[in-house]
């Protein structure tokens, strides 16, 4: 029986799902996460306890291997805890980033799931809440490994890639 | 690999999260279901088929075995298409509905999946869509037998109980 | 030329506008304003003050003279500032309502707008939100005397009257 | 007495107001208006007959005396049916675009009032809505003339600017 609180990180790198408005100059940045006040906030999670740390704030378009080698340190330093990972990551390059931690440390010893957004967090019609609560319940009851979920559907690294003409991932053989 | 849409049948009974404000009497009424208006048009789930079946309007306290009985004929009818099977039903008595499948047919050959929500689906802060939400993905991705989800938690039946005073359900021995 | 702070007092006095779902009895009931944290939070009024006085807590249909006294009473005590009042008040009886502040004290110095709703402030297609900047909007701008606003429209106290069939306000001669 | 529903017209010339986010380049764009699919569906205006005309879309820092000649063409062409007219502008002109109509037209027959946003319409916590909603209202009130409502504050025409520091608008002399 286990009614006790389970804790969970969550690693943001930027990526469209942080990007933020702003007012003055009319334009969409990345900035300090905004997932606690706009998506946590929301939530109902009695019995997990969630901790938000930002380790980047890139677009993943521009991220390179230094920056993957720097997730997946983050990964380690989190995975010694032995609690579950979700990290928020850019759409179009989170197939190469999941695929090199998978392929530089497949020994990982928790459920580490990648998750981001089409649309940024603060519009209405945004996907990224939906991404995020799936993330975080796949986190909580998947065996250790690498994977994606993203528009209700699970995809287990490395076997998936964006389809940018329909705006979501696929699998691949 | 797959990426054709995997259908799922939604099995709705009525409970708070179909609770509709009727404005000229200015009282709560379970109605037809509104999940397919409030919840599904504004998730995206691209590779899911999602049938809304309205099998029952009932306020969960009101229910009998009677009811039980046509719940679990209806899982029984929709399991045969071998695809998952989520069920919107009141809290009050979720883990009482739940339990009377898995004692009275625990050869279920999906999974079946039970959620509602302590706040109805049209309050601006009802847990109602992300209940959905995590009920969705879990039938999706867990073997054939009875679950409930609930704020973030998986529960396996019978194992579980509501927590009337926390407003959540916890897991029992 | 005038960018100071505009002061304005909102007087609650109950009914469907500040209901509030309870959800361990699973019902709706007048509770302390919910104004404030639902409405205004949400509003940029960069130049207007605003003060919430919670006067009463009812349901209009249960309203006698006796309570329209006391919110009368209330809006003279306001109208010793010279500032504009809105008046947050259940649309059965409004019309009543705010005749009676109309026929014993038409000397009114300052611009005193009614409003309610026909869904409850928590409700995401409440009609609350819209109703509330309407009013305030007005009680800035128009001149001394009794009004009410509701749904895009302005009526001049005592020349309406609720139509019940259509959900709003209607003008009479 | 007058029930009977009142024409406005609506013309949307681009602005942060209608941005719309862009899932596959990750910007923000002047397109078709959304007026009416984001705000006009929310509101209840059952005595207001709405006609949303988009007769331009552009950036107000990019608007020059032409792009003016022709804002002020339609409001003539709209004049004529004598009903009030919302004209929605980008914020960091709006004050030029309606002093050119005040100073090339003053004569105008019925109330043209401007509003725009800081935050784009589709953003949860948008300014638009609120604007919107005031911009409606100011139009059926007012008499004649040239006005801009923003932020809960009415000004007239020509005695305002934007305070760019503040995010909002204030008179001047």
């Amino acid at each position: 029986m286990s009614n006790e609180m389970m804790p969970l990180s969550i690693l943001a790198t930027g990526g469209t799902i942080e990007k933020i408005y702003d007012e003055f100059e009319g334009s969409l940045h990345n900035r300090d996460t905004i997932v606690k006040n706009k998506i946590l906030k929301r939530l109902r999670l009695p019995y997990t306890d969630i901790t938000v740390r930002q380790i980047m704030s890139k677009d993943s378009l521009f991220m390179n291997d230094a920056d993957r080698e720097f997730i997946l340190n983050s990964i380690k330093d989190h995975e010694q805890s032995k609690f579950p990972i979700v990290v928020l990551h850019g759409t179009d390059t989170m197939d190469l980033t999941s695929k090199f931690c998978f392929e530089n440390y497949p020994e990982v010893q928790v459920a580490v799931v990648f998750t981001g957004s089409m649309k940024p967090l603060g519009f209405d019609d945004s996907d990224a809440y939906q991404n995020v609560i799936e993330a975080i319940f796949a986190a909580k009851i998947l065996i250790p490994g690498y994977y994606v979920t993203f528009h209700g559907k699970l995809y287990k690294v490395p076997n998936l890639r964006k389809n940018k003409l329909r705006g979501t991932f696929e699998e691949i053989e």
